[in-house]
């Protein structure tokens, strides 16, 4: 096996070029610490070597020590001492924690938040925290084979980027990651490819962070090996029993599966007349003998079913306590799909017999990809601060996903990567990074807040100039409001192209055949001359009844309801008088053009950065805040003049005038190849 | 011949719809008044059925007299005396000033201006008040044979939109028209075209628009009757001379020839070795004995030449004076080419002993062709108001013109027409319906104001509703400085794109062989790492010398010269401190940015005025001004991108940033099939 070095990755191709491929991680490597350990093992050399070659304070002792301290913490929490001018000491139960240990410790050097007097205790929130990466790895051929792992190279080379890739997520804590898409190709599970699993896993395993796949639930009968997938047939628990079995050969410490079954047109349980329980317990049966865990998707709904919204919490809740110990119900933030902002999932809180854990989303599918800053740390802490009132005021889903509330051992939060093949900067775009710190921190700590983070983060990437950290954390943390503003304002979701999740087609209401009603933005809008909105109130669908009193009551009156949800939860009249007097109207055109201010504004704040940052970044940044500027007016216009058609009603004269015609932004199309070329 | 009235035209088409077709001329026509005149002829007839159908106040009496009073107005003039109690009089020398004393009084009574005495008295500032059609008139086949007259019908049919064509021009004093454009092609005067043109000037006589030509200098060579066109051939004389004699058969009243000579390729007597003079006294004297005008463009620039600024006035000032008496010298307002600012040419005041007219640009060639609202008359009353110092302090060019100052009995305004073949509303755009009225009512009048015009024609096109009539004329005398702003503030000139003059091209240094160092952008802004704009100093080409003193030197030092003019006239340094503190460069940046503030400001102003237009005319300017809007940031971008890359400083922090790159805007290629649909 050959460590290879030639620059075969593009995030490896401009090393000495500021490409801000170096992500959050850009200590200086000129130290040389005094550090010590009273253990060996390849996770404590690299502890050790970052230390030695990055620390500037006093020398560093690592212990393993399993006393009652370090074990209540668990194998990752860690426990940081001593004085910076005498002796500073790192105990964990384990070798992991002496690995977060020291990356905490280095994180304070590079923010300067070094204190005088070490008195540090840190252990996770959530046991794994888990990157799903949606790539194309066991495919071969096709629009999925351009894969981040680069599979055409193993089982023989090891891409060197694994490394980084490994350190880059130990740092922050993320210690799992699921390798391929869901739902995976039958061929992810032979030994071609688990050969390749293999060789990953060796990989990363030092930096712990331990490897999942996301297998396809028809994978006996897709590989020819079983006439059937029926979860109830003895012969297919047998197939995956074996299966399991073998892959834990190639991978000791493999982590389990992520399964998405019976969704948008996935095969799985209901194929044969099972259930997604039935399915479940199958594969979690064979997967507990080895501890592996089973991650199984609520995200499933159904266009002959009443609103989408509901159908998770339909489908799941009864089956609330029957599912295997090793099984954890995998549940989108929201009840829809990743939208500018959605009210929480009614699951959270509501299954509590079952472990629950939190999907986000890390890459911006539907926040303008690799072209906008859209920092989600506001998002992630909005979902994980909402009280869900499950057991009373305080049951924030936080406390009913890591344990706190429910009790379970089982906990775990999950994101999906924004990690590109190819991507320069491993993202596509610096402010991208940031997305995945956050995940990672608040998967750590999720008591800690988003802007905390988003300092933390600039600190790093960037500089430590006070003026730039402070201007910056304050662009961040409006970023994602703005694109809420001109994307979806007040509970709108799910307005963009049929074909594609990147611009506005409020009004596309045409597809090949077989595309389903539910994939049409009027199924969400629901705008016509009366008003704007989705009924989800006891006289429309009644979504409002799946959350918790005093939810259900609030969200389901309009006088009442958190506007920033209004139209989510109702159909609203266009007259309708807002909290501050507007009309429904003026309100919803007053948000999306702030959505475009914002903006030009972050623009404008950018541009005075310039002496702060490195010229490659500046650019760069500068010339995606053109195009984040471009698409937010292209956003605004769309939808202000298509719904206007129902509204009937000025543009507020004190706004901005679009500069183009409904008609005319209905003819523009984009070309994604000329987009993304940045 | 036969008065066909079928819908062959665009402008007849809708004739119940309200596409601006109409023009200013739409008082109702169901009053009944009572009219008597003490003469009959057509013209007098048109003038009682004018005010039969449209005048409500007393009767009124039409009666030609030729008397000291009357004869001093000359034929156009006319007195308007009487009560409107009892009886109106209106007196004039000729049917002419009948006609115009007509349209006068309903102009009062549409702009809700009827005195109860009256006591008015007019004349016109020019003999001549003519348009130049640049009209593919006399060519077949190819692209110029789209034109406005429609010469396939001739001579056998008479279009009826000749009348309404008349009828507008004579309503605003408008009495001569070029039909073609300069120079027009061979066969224009063939006896095949003289048949058709016979039509036209007989379908235009009784609304005294007289016709002109403005025929190719060496028609007879091209026609192959001749082997030269040489002025001085006695066989070249005695051609004019014939083809003179034979016009006038056909028309009687011909005006005269309108002549575009060794100008940008045309032919000209500079073929053969003579001069302009040359050639205009051969034509000249062709004419003379019908009393025919000849009128010779001062539009002559070489590349090969110092500054195409003082090209005119070095070929034509030297020969002042020697012109026959039946030659006037057309120059345009400024020395280049109707930029959307320019300084006075040189040439008025200083050309004394031989007539000068002035040539505006009704069409907005420069100015956002029929998608901008560019209300000229503030660009006409510029340039007349402007003191040439000729003879001291009010030497206007109004007065080096209007015969005031020199004496001149010959005197003639003339402007590039804006009416098109087969445009909705006769211009494209009702907005630029102004520009054709505004040139009218100068021509008449030189001392109205912009401001005036532009009330009486909002008044007579829209409402007298005075919140409308004062807000849209404010927004009007607003509009060309807006374009000014985003397109060339401070002086620069003629930054369009090398292939057409609608979008900006400041970087333009392309194109096919031939394509001349005049014709592109750098030529004119010389843009540098020192500074931008063109060194007509002293020190640089010395343009400066051409004018009058105090202007020359006010010109000539940077100190003291109209920032207007800064960059015409001074190679600027970016850092010099212009005289409100700013930087040029941080001055340029602001001109742009308010250009574009100001349209956005259009658009406002616009849709809150939605209650007082009817609902096509609204939606026809509402969607004109999203085009002017766009624009007007495509050429803010465009070029302070463009400038930027030589100032090497940023945009001033406070400005709106451009939502694209330079790059984006330069591989920008616009569609015009598609721009001018509506």
């Amino acid at each position: 096996m050959i460590i290879i070095s030639i620059l075969i990755f593009s995030n490896m191709s401009m090393l000495f070029a500021e490409d801000g491929s170096k992500l959050w991680l850009r200590a200086k490597t000129d130290a040389h610490a005094q550090v010590i350990a009273n253990s060996q093992s390849p996770t404590i050399d690299i502890a050790i070597k970052e230390l030695q070659s990055q620390w500037k304070g006093a020398p560093v002792q690592l212990n393993i020590v399993k006393d009652k301290t370090t074990n209540a913490l668990g194998t990752d929490g860690f426990i940081i001492s001593g004085d910076n001018s005498k002796q500073i000491v790192i105990n964990a139960s384990a070798e992991q924690g002496l690995l977060y240990g020291s990356y905490h410790l280095l994180r304070l050097q590079e923010c300067n938040a070094i204190p005088q007097h070490f008195n540090i205790s840190e252990s996770p929130s959530y046991s794994i925290r888990i990157l799903n990466h949606w790539d194309g790895f066991g495919y071969t051929g096709g629009m999925m084979s351009n894969s981040f792992w680069k599979p055409e190279l193993l089982p023989d080379n090891v891409p060197e980027f694994y490394t980084q890739y490994a350190r880059a997520n130990a740092s922050i804590g993320i210690n799992a990651t699921v390798l391929n898409i869901v739902p995976g190709s039958p061929e992810l599970l032979t030994a071609t490819w688990l050969e390749k699993i293999k060789v990953i896993a060796d990989a990363l395993r030092p930096y712990h962070v331990k490897v999942y796949l996301a297998p396809n639930f028809a994978t006996p009968k897709l590989l020819g090996e079983l006439s059937t997938a029926d979860p109830l047939n003895k012969d297919v628990q047998k197939w995956w029993k074996d299966k399991v079995d073998e892959i834990y050969k190639y991978v000791p410490d493999f982590g389990g599966f992520l399964m998405k079954a019976n969704s948008e047109g996935s095969s799985g349980p209901l194929d044969y007349g099972r259930t997604h329980l039935d399915g479940a317990n199958m594969m979690a049966d064979a997967l507990a003998h080895h501890n592996g865990v089973l991650m199984w998707r609520a995200f499933v709904y159904d266009p002959n079913e009443v609103d989408r919204a509901k159908q998770a919490s339909l489908e799941f809740l009864p089956n609330d306590g029957k599912f295997r110990p090793n099984v954890i119900i995998q549940v989108k933030n929201g009840p829809i799909d990743f939208q500018p902002r959605e009210p929480i999932s009614p699951l959270f809180g509501a299954m509590q017999k079952t472990p629950v854990m939190i999907e986000y989303e890390i890459i911006q599918e539907y926040l303008g990809a690799s072209n906008h800053i859209a920092y989600l740390g506001t998002t992630f802490e909005e979902c994980l601060d909402t009280d869900t009132y499950a057991r009373g005021i305080g049951s924030t889903v936080a406390k009913t996903t890591d344990g706190t509330l429910f009790g379970h051992k089982l906990t775990a939060i999950s994101g999906v990567a924004n990690i590109a093949a190819n991507a320069p900067n491993w993202c596509g775009y610096v402010f991208c990074q940031a997305n995945w710190y956050v995940f990672g921190r608040l998967g750590w700590n999720n008591k800690l807040s988003a802007e905390i983070i988003a300092e933390e983060w600039v600190r790093q990437t960037f500089t430590n100039d006070e003026t730039f950290v402070w201007t910056i954390t304050d662009l961040m943390m409006r970023s994602r409001e703005a694109e809420v503003d001109f994307m979806m304002p007040l509970g709108l979701h799910h307005l963009f192209a049929c074909g594609h999740h990147y611009g506005p087609e409020p009004w596309c209401d045409e597809h090949e055949p077989g595309w389903r009603a539910d994939w049409k933005p009027s199924y969400y809008h629901r705008a016509d001359e009366q008003g704007l909105g989705y009924d989800r109130t006891e006289t429309g669908s009644n979504a409002v009844s799946q959350y918790f009193t005093p939810l259900r009551e609030t969200y389901g009156n309009i006088a009442t309801c958190d506007e920033r949800f209004i139209l989510w939860f109702h159909h609203v009249p266009w007259t309708y008088k807002m909290k501050n007097g507007r009309t429904l109207w003026d309100e919803l055109c007053y948000h999306y053009d702030h959505g475009v201010q914002e903006v030009r504004d972050f623009q404008k704040i950018w541009d005075r950065m310039e002496k702060y940052v490195d010229a490659e970044r500046f650019t760069h940044v500068k010339n995606k805040l053109c195009i984040q500027a471009s698409d937010a007016v292209w956003w605004r216009d769309a939808c202000v003049l298509y719904f206007q058609q129902f509204a009937k009603m000025p543009i507020p004269y004190d706004l901005e005038r679009p500069n183009v015609t409904l008609q005319q932004i209905m003819n523009k199309k984009i070309n994604f190849s000329e987009m993304f070329s940045n």
